[in-house]
């Protein structure tokens, strides 16, 4: 508590996720004013032919 | 918003998608009045090992 | 199978959800060749405090 | 109804999964006094590069 | 890890949900052999008109 | 995309979470490299009657 589930385009690397989730977590403490380790983040990567906005799949964008 | 999550089983094509998200679009844009663009959809594929009803996974169905 | 979660403002009436649904299932129904009661939908009534975009909580768009 | 969704560590065979989803089914059925066919399970396998606590990922536990 | 999201129709009492959560985080851990502080369980009350299967609302269920 | 779902105990004020978004966005932007208009936030108050650790309610907690 706070539990961050994050919904993101597949394709980052690992150290783009360390560097996501510590900035997540400290902005996270700062706002709310919690301990660090009651943070839990889950990313979820998902497949361009899985999002669509529009009616559209994210793959048959332009 | 409306943001839709949507289970189902892997193995769906890309084409089955896009046909999907399209219909699910349209059917959404004329029930609630609202703009194509402020309707973002995300598929999950499940497999069958992870889906269960009645405690019997699906992929253990006859 | 599918589940679907849907995540709207809260407003909608008990009509507008019912025929909401009852679009969406048919969608459904039709693009992915299931059967109507394999159709889940959940509804998540979401406050305007409670749904940001861009930084900004859409209880604070003008 | 109930719909559970289980995020867990990925790296489970199915023959865990197989008893979790017995186990968990069967707890709730006494709990709450519902038929095992309307419980609906999903697993969500997890990468530990995927979940972080405390602004680490688990993938860089020591 | 493992972390639990499970909807239910609402109007259980606390202390329904005491002995709900009890029994899948006892069976969690048998199962899973990991221990009670790893299991979290966030429970997510469903009105009946937020809720539908084949197309109908459960409000609107006979 | 990204899409962030956030859990936190009920009892933030508007104004906490007004805070808490742009607090997000902003590690968001500067770590992923987006645009702030591509974030989405949707923050889900939960009861701490309804959310367990090790099989106890955190409404029952000492």
């Amino acid at each position: 508590m706070p539990t961050f589930h994050i919904e993101l385009f597949e394709g980052r690397t690992v150290e783009q996720k360390r560097q996501f989730v510590e900035a997540i977590t400290k902005a996270t403490c700062e706002s709310l004013n919690v301990e660090p380790n009651s943070v839990d983040i889950v990313l979820i990567d998902v497949k361009r032919e899985n999002w669509a906005t529009g009616g559209r799949l994210w793959s048959d964008a332009p």
